[in-house]
């Protein structure tokens, strides 16, 4: 019950043909009552953007940050559609305002699946009913199920935070990943909370957690047409500092970002790249990503090849202040590289490292207290046999 | 005999033990009579630069751009090996310079092959006294095959250049890919002609010719530690108006490009991506080469999928002034998406194209007059499984 968790939301997830397998599609999140509370939301910065994105976005500036309901489909991106898409977002959101009793801009709307065609209206006219219907506490995992695509398991988390005088709790759930780029491309994460935050703050604290969390999860740097993090706030856990959120969101960030990282597609081991001894920070995400995007780095991990050298390469040619005489690097704690050349280490211990299913790369650049961490996964055959095809 | 077809040059390429598998690994070109000659050059940009790189930059500087000699060796990159690396790549220099009469500061010198490890200097020292015995007019193909690591063929170019009265000509051997980024990494190049141009106006011409041949080949986006291409010039076919040597300068590149395309790691499919309609020619390049380097779209080359989608979402990720309502893709010259959404085409010839060796897909911003072309392939098993492992 993860995005139902926090107390004050319902949620269901049916399947209404947009998918021709037949599997759940159709997803909800909304509030008990049907009435609006806080909301907050980080879309894609692609400039071919969605038509649920730029609906959701408008939706946003007309309500000035509230929303009952958050309505998510699978199956089909509703992207490169036209004023003819941007008619059937509107349409979905207008259908389920209709059935939940409140305003149309008060419903914020997502897709995922197939860039390029139109989603099937008549599915989704037939499918906001029963899935209206259907919502209560114990739908979150049905939610958190029909907005899969080629995800293998749910990601749902819930974290509680505390305050001076009680608890508030945190829930969420996602799928697929912005830059892990599945088949289907997009992340799309409905986030809840029961903490009373205004619109304003709550913008602030979630613009800073997906900055830590969800942007730091590199595999294939494909930034989706349709990423959106949507983070919703009832109130009913009563006010709190809006600082006391920050650390239970970002936790709960942080998890969704690792289930994806662990079931992007084809991959057999996640990295953790630690970037350390940069200029600043933003130079050591510069360079963290650089390496965790390289694709022959992710080679080199999918076949647990300890060649540190690739890493040097990515380094060198990421665009950050580098000297090649300061630069080390360590995997799983053992030193491979120091001074930019090579040293004596552990070889059997570094390969046992290598071998596992968590690898850490650890990279100092030597020149300041600039820090960041990336996660991402190896290369292999899988994410080649997943994306070759779309039929 | 490519890179010995211009007149004055001679060339040479032997096994001398660098390489284990006892495979040719040293080559030689020089000048006939081992006189110093016009020469310019262009390195990799990659701030872990390679010992070599660094050697030839200093000599090239030291002799304002004359080189009687370029030494090149494959199975060992000579990067992240310091100041004993530097040492190593000049005492190179230097026998080679003991043999052929010039000055130390006259041989420039390359590398390719892994990061990390010091050269041998011993199979280098028994080596240098046969190359330089075994150089020849002749020698052009050996030259050709000792620098190759991963390639599965000798890449040589001869073309011939026309003035008003009499020719010249331009010839060129190279290796591996620069942003193709083979096991071995590395693009290395040696380029001859007979022309008669000074340094500066050699340097200008090639730097032209660099930007639009190698640099518009992308496969992986890994910048090389040690890319390098030279161009010597040795006047035996008279002087030239400098502007007469672009031509045939920028054809030897491209097909020497071409050929490295053709010969990626595990590639099935050479893609030539023709970005038109962006604002500005920086513009039509950044998003040609965010096409051309996308994993996804590489994937869907691979599986022969027309799935226009992912070419969109790349464009509009770019960076570079995008509106979704314009931009149009074709394959093969078949439309399939125009003013940003689908539309009806043939899809059996769509299908037949994709399916072929050579895919051109066109991809038009309708903002403006920018237009740029760059060359990719698919990413296959074959990549992966060239890469997974350097042992």
């Amino acid at each position: 019950m993860s995005v139902t968790a926090a107390a004050g939301f319902v949620a269901a997830g049916v399947a209404c043909g947009i998918k021709p397998s037949g599997a759940a599609d159709l997803a909800l999140v909304a509030t008990e009552d049907g009435r609006p509370v806080s909301v907050a939301a980080v879309f894609t910065t692609n400039r071919a953007t969605a038509a649920p994105v730029l609906v959701s976005r408008d939706h946003l500036t007309v309500t000035r940050g509230r929303a009952a309901a958050v309505v998510l489909n699978s199956g089909c991106a509703n992207a490169a559609t036209g004023a003819a898409g941007r008619a059937d977002a509107e349409e979905t959101c207008a259908l389920v305002a209709g059935r939940l009793g409140c305003g149309r801009d008060e419903v914020l709307v997502c897709s995922t699946g197939l860039i390029g065609y139109r989603l099937p209206m008549d599915a989704v006219r037939s499918g906001v009913g029963p899935l209206v219907a259907a919502r209560s506490v114990e739908g979150g995992e049905a939610a958190a199920h029909a907005i899969l695509t080629t995800d293998t398991v749910d990601k749902q988390v819930v974290v509680t935070g505390r305050t001076a005088d009680g608890h508030f709790t945190v829930g969420g759930m996602a799928k697929g990943a912005a830059m892990l780029a599945p088949n289907m491309a997009t992340m799309l994460a409905v986030l809840t909370t029961d903490a009373l935050v205004d619109p304003v703050d709550l913008k602030a604290i979630l613009v800073d957690a997906v900055a830590d969390t969800f942007n730091l999860l590199l595999v294939d740097g494909a930034t989706s047409t349709n990423d959106t993090v949507i983070l919703l706030a009832s109130g009913r856990a009563g006010a709190i500092e809006p600082a006391a959120l920050d650390g239970p969101l970002r936790e709960t960030c942080a998890a969704l970002a690792a289930a994806m990282a662990s079931d992007a597609e084809g991959a057999t081991r996640v990295a953790r790249i630690q970037l350390t001894g940069a200029v600043s920070v933003d130079e050591a995400r510069a360079a963290a990503r650089a390496v965790a995007g390289s694709q022959l780095v992710q080679c080199s991990l999918h076949g647990g090849d300890p060649y540190w050298g690739r890493i040097v390469s990515e380094l060198g040619s990421a665009g950050v202040a580098f000297d090649p005489d300061r630069v080390s690097v360590d995997y799983g704690g053992h030193r491979v590289c120091e001074g930019g050349v090579a040293v004596d280490h552990d070889v059997a211990a570094v390969a046992q490292h290598m071998a596992g299913r968590d690898v850490v790369v650890t990279a100092d650049l030597g020149l300041g207290s600039g820090a960041a961490t990336v996660l991402t996964t190896d290369l292999g055959p899988g994410y080649i046999a997943e994306n070759m095809g779309t039929s």
